[in-house]
């Protein structure tokens, strides 16, 4: 099984972070702005993207340090099956926050695509709490000419 | 073994891109200014970051199509043994880089740190050619506070 990763360091507490992964009105300033759901384990979380968008349970949380959703649902069909993991490491200047997207049964463009949206998105999250303003959808950096088109 | 994968659509030639490649004029708009050796199939090529960095071998090389490097030398030390792939697929509208560092031993943080510094560069090679202006180091987007301290 193919998996994305990605490491951000974060000025910023690792409660700040768990925050921003783990309430809607944490989750809306860094990845969708349209977020519904976000709660504690068995909850699902409905990322909109302009008329729809994927769903994830949450599995697992240890505050200020783990957040594991489950995919759930139908789309994009290549996400079914798929895990979405966060650990935060707090070190004395910062925390890192270590991403997985694992479970990927295909490793073809469209991983490709997700990894380095994934990526543009963690930069996202890191700017959100460092300078007060992330960069979510529909404002968020393209990385080709055919999304959202 | 694991691998990182990226994909960014670039409104440019599959010739432009290839350029960016394959030269140390390319190479030093979107990676690292400093750098060397570039040519044919058997040269080496050395990124310089600072007072160090790390070579590729240049193993196959189809124009506008396909460059792969094997890596080569000491440092750093998780990418022995790896390749890097730049596959370009040029549609009507833009020219998709698909882009691989396989062959990994260990899938740790230095891979999770590595993949979205992957990113990063995409992104400034696909702004080098869309604007002229890309971020290659020291100008590059940081990603975490250890970086270059």
């Amino acid at each position: 099984m193919a998996e994305i990763r990605h490491r951000v360091g974060i000025k910023g507490s690792a409660a700040e972070i768990y925050a921003m992964l783990t309430t809607d009105a944490g989750l809306s300033r860094w990845w969708t702005t349209d977020t519904r759901g976000a709660g504690e384990a068995g909850s699902v979380i409905h990322f909109v993207f302009g008329n729809d968008g994927p769903c994830f349970e949450v599995i697992e949380l240890e505050p200020d340090r783990r957040v594991r959703w489950s995919h759930y649902g139908d789309m994009p069909a290549e996400w079914r099956g798929t895990e979405v993991l966060f650990e935060l490491d707090p070190r004395e200047d910062q925390t890192f926050v270590n991403f997985r997207h694992s479970n990927w049964a295909d490793a073809g463009d469209f991983l490709g695509h997700c990894s380095t949206k994934w990526g543009v998105f963690m930069l996202s999250l890191k700017s959100c709490i460092e300078t007060g303003r992330g960069q979510p959808y529909p404002d968020d950096v393209h990385i080709d000419f055919d999304e959202y088109s």
